[in-house]
């Protein structure tokens, strides 16, 4: 670019690229001398080019200072990183997309206040989380469009009397657009934030799916077998094995939202432009990276290889938690919402009273509270029969999950 | 919707409707009797319909239950007040742009490390904040569709088995779409999340602003004098006005990103589906919309009284904070960077041994150092010509402020 | 004081006190007139004071400023709240205690990562929240301690030129100490961090104890029943008992650990001495006060309230989990521990193996794996002989719980 | 105290303590073999002592298990750091005192909200410092003891049936107590946020001394000019001295904050007894340590170094700051505050209007606007009058500072 403006000579251009040429080679081959007196990465290349071509490096810095030069080194590395960020969200969904495909009809109670509540299948659970990490997909890509902004020709603050061709720099490292403020442009971070809220929710989901899979692989619930790579076993109770990983997935979500935390501080109340305090920034992000991706990347790995003990699940499922769908049978027959709920109520009552499971009701039974129940109402008395009968958009019924499925499958898998 | 899915008749509707027409009119004229009691306002609306029409208002709950409810309402609430930030916002940016229209050649210091640095504009050093607050704009506008997903029909935790049309409901209530997922539907806070995080980064971006008026009104800088109306006097110190609205708006900072943490540290770790922890929400979601919509009208209605001391401003202005813009003249005629940098420099220190302001600097004076400098260079020796010649895009250059401020009046006064 | 040191006369002060005076029973009558125009509550009583006794009441502000009063205030607040806080953690622990004296020999499995690592008693597990407890009520006794200096006479940041005696003043209000520095003493909030740190760490204990009687409560934990009074219901599934109450705390910890954070944020980078900043401490204060003190006060109501299914308590401490105790018969008889170890580890896996519960062994079992087992290691084969055994200090043993117990209820019914 | 209580012999734990000490020389020697299979430090030794003494080597673990040890390990960890950081405190504030000697009578502006208020010292102005971190220093000495809890003989969560003696074990450690609960001792970190709340606030004051030094160095104060060695510099603009090391502080506040946000974080909802989760412990506090201890020592050193430009100083303490003493003056007189503030208030304005200063004024324009001035009032209208006049405890007068320093080099250097 400088020397298409005119900056410095088509000759001096070619010189300096060998040289950056020469340099790359030599970093990648491990060769390069890094020197604590170079203050930093950039000294150190402009040392180094000198000595390859000799004076000319000295127009390597032309039009820039490290104010612009380090902001722009964030935005590319992090424009990166949340590139492989993002892939290995959606590699997690795919990875939980494939179990939910094979666990249509596999029946589990679903929760409220960690109570049993109504019955749902393990495909209709594991999609929730698809649909969470789904979110944080799209968040991650928005905080990687709004890296992608060069800042390049802001200089230490006030831009630059040289005439250079910013949108051109941009293009060429693949930004599509300019900031448009100098001042702004070496003292913004935003970008910082918006990566480290999505890491922070992002994390939270993990950790969610993880508190989850600890209480699931507890002997009380006996939901799930974690397999030996994620878990910690004892020689001597072999039975027993902590859900290490999970725990560590948990835990440092914690992590996260100090990064979050600190860095929203630093900024908080800090004058214009440029301040050392900005400095702060390359830790937060290099450290919540370091722990999003691998918690995203075993969860991935976690997930094909869970054992699921289906009978337990079926089993929890099991009992009057269907009787919502029950109370609905009445309301379609026009029965109001209030009046139906109340009169399946003392169904279940009566029915617990007696220690009678639903399974074990007769039409005449049913009749005996609502002469209105018909005999598709014996349908809705098994946990299976009332995860089928909800398949209202966003609803477990086998054939809703399928479809989601379907849609899920042609959006990850293009 | 229910009378169109054939769940309810329309008579039925009919009479519903008529008496919910009513009771919003009574809550309107204040009339409607809330009744601790009810436990929540469904509940109370649903018993003044059974007072007002009979016990066909059992009917209005069909379909629906507290837990998508509630969430539903959150929406509801929040993507409306986020309209109003957005509002907000763009009258803040209107009230800079003012601003900076009548101060593009209004010559102040840029300051870096709290040091004087290179001078810009009061116009310059405004949009800044313009192009902050965009961003803020552009995230409460991506924070409001994140709140636009319509979560009705997601019941409890598992659907419902009445033929509901969800996306007919998501179309009268103005939502884009419909939630895929009823576990995750009734559990997702997500959308809370989005806000807070974008409304804490905003109040970042007021307490920067706010911190450099704090410095500006003092007596050491004495670049501004805040209006009676938003700072407090003393009847004995006639000159003293505190900035109190300021300070107080750079304190509420700290409220908002703790607010922020309190939700992340409520979701962590929280299994499915409903828990009654959610309840949190919304106090942070008001307290925050309390804290944020005075701040952003404030700031909007403080700076057009702002008086700026031009004089003073200009006076800090001077001096050799322009010596980086000779340097760059000699790199034009072909002096590498790092030549030129270091020539100036010595320019610059035998300057102030002497004591000479660069208005004095002769030709001659200048060529003492470099035989490559010319007349224009001369053009260079104040902090206006100084400015003037950086006029690359984002620069402080009047004519390229002129141009941004072209573009925003366009985008804000549509 | 002031009439002490010479400042006004006798009778000044006797005129001003009985106005004082008369106020107080204004405002406790309720008759008190509020004007906003007064601005704060000083001026509200010095413009009372002015109608009632005339310009005497002028002198009311002698030696005072804004400044230190309202930091006076609020350690005079704090102190007295801390006081109830104290009193209602130490009520907490009575609650405990009593719980824990009726539950010595209640066996039930201890936890590590949720999975059941060895057999505990329900005293021991609960002795584990009076110790924390325990740590809290001397974390807000200090946190009171730190608010007990009496920061009057340091005026609106420099002292004052008047004679006065702050030794006197700090005797009167009940303050051990004075302050040292003036410009420390009007912008010193230390002590509210102090208070906020400890609110937090109280509120995480409380939310531990929470989240462990929500898994409790749930169906496959079955360990405990809550209370209605603590629980919401379901009309139409009655077995089902949502604990709100206890989500309720688990959530509002993320709020106090917000408060916290947005006082430490505030107070981050504030030049001396007083800014506006500090107003944010009360409403911080009061909504951690408002979030706290119910949180323990509803937290020792509960726990008599409970009941606990001791069946099933006991069902789940029961199998393998003993195996660590046999593991140190052997090392007691001389077997270094990794040996005893492994040979308990085998006998474990081939019980497990031939779904042999740990009753069912005798000595001959035994002895196949190890002949240094004597009758003695039969004793230890069930839960309760397991726990017997560890009766080291700190251990569950009923001997060793009961000393503690007997410790606790000399320090809290004194 | 394995071969004390009779559960080892002596010669056996001769030979282990025999095996433990050529471990120690090993290590020390740099020539101890680690290796990640060991997986942790306990394990490496035990693995190398089996190597040096054989079979024997698997008593070492008796009565332990690794959840007791790893807090055992953090605790005598922080116990030593703590030391140091309260020693680091202390020489810090041993630094801010040699600086306060030396300019008891350096008479410069006391701020509030930013505004010139009253004329104070700078000796007094440091020494609110020393005040701030003379708490630091007793809140670090208060989380050491709290650390000093010796957790050995916990077990895994249900401590042990071997008859160990855990006082005998503390004392040898040199803590003060034994834990008290055997699930509480495995799972408390308590003492951990102790210290993070205790370093997060010790950076809030960090942060405070060097935002005012970042204001204090800006051209607009000229209050002090920073040593080379603490700012870096520019070769162009000589007189430019960028204050990164006190930016760098003043942001790593915020990661402190966060770390102690992160481990509340963890801990919340976190059900008994160990959890991996607590291994994210050692990271928040070695971050910690990282952080605070070299900000103390850098800032301890950079204070003698401090060039201070009294002249600066001293211009900015004159003016009508002082109307406040005169105020006073006539308070002392007799006339009620609010009544003396209305007059001088007057004064000051009409002073101000004609441009004159208080040394200007004579005894005869003081009695235009009361008769009660005196001669004795002249001597207030100056800086150093008004200083002098301020000597009550906690005041800026000399001859209180002086007080005040001696009994904290009685302190500080015992």
């Amino acid at each position: 670019m400088l020397a298409k403006a005119g900056i410095i000579s088509q000759a001096e251009a070619r010189k300096i690229e060998r040289g950056l040429r020469a340099i790359e080679r030599e970093i990648e081959a491990g060769k390069f001398h890094f020197d604590v007196a170079d203050e930093d990465i950039h000294m150190a290349i402009e040392r180094r080019l000198r000595e390859l071509i000799g004076p000319v490096a000295g127009k390597l810095h032309t039009a820039r200072s490290r104010n612009d030069q380090v902001v722009l080194d964030l935005r590319l590395y992090l424009s990166e990183e949340l590139e492989e960020v993002i892939e290995l969200t959606r590699a997690l969904r795919r990875s939980l997309v494939s179990v939910a495909e094979k666990n249509v009809e596999t029946v589990m109670p679903g929760y409220t206040h960690l109570q049993r509540a109504q019955p749902v299948t393990l495909a209709h659970h594991v999609l929730a989380y698809v649909e969470m990490f789904g979110r944080d997909q799209r968040r991650f890509a928005a905080a990687r469009e709004s890296a992608r902004v060069m800042p390049l020709g802001s200089g230490a603050l006030a831009a630059t009397t040289l005439p250079i061709q910013r949108q051109a720099v941009a293009r060429e490292l693949g930004f599509p657009t300019v900031s448009e403020n100098s001042l702004d442009a070496v003292s913004d971070r935003d970008f910082v934030i918006d990566f480290l809220a999505a890491a922070a929710l992002c994390m939270v989901h993990l950790s969610r799916m993880s508190e989850e899979l600890i209480m699931w692989s507890s002997a009380e619930f006996g939901f799930v077998s974690l397999p030996d790579e994620f878990s910690s076993g004892s020689s001597m109770m072999p039975q027993k094995k902590n859900p290490d990983l999970l725990e560590l997935i948990r835990a440092k979500t914690g992590r996260v939202m100090g990064n979050l935390q600190a860095m929203l501080t630093v900024l908080k109340g800090l004058p214009l432009a440029y301040n050392s305090d900005l400095q702060e920034d390359k830790e937060r992000v290099f450290d919540t990276l370091d722990t999003l991706k691998p918690s995203l990347a075993l969860s991935a790995k976690l997930w094909p290889q869970l054992v699921f003990k289906t009978d337990a699940m079926h089993k929890a499922a099991g009992g009057w938690a269907l009787a919502t769908d029950l109370a609905e049978y009445l309301v379609r027959r026009g029965v109001p919402f209030r009046e139906a709920y109340e009169c399946v109520g003392r169904m279940v009552r009566d029915a617990l009273a007696q220690a009678r499971e639903p399974e074990h009701m007769t039409l005449a039974d049913l009749r005996r509270y609502s002469p209105l129940f018909g005999p598709q109402a014996l349908a809705l008395l098994s946990a299976q029969g009332s995860v089928r009968a909800r398949k209202v958009v966003g609803g477990p019924a086998p054939q809703t999950v399928r479809r989601r499925l379907a849609e899920l499958r042609k959006e990850l898998w293009p």
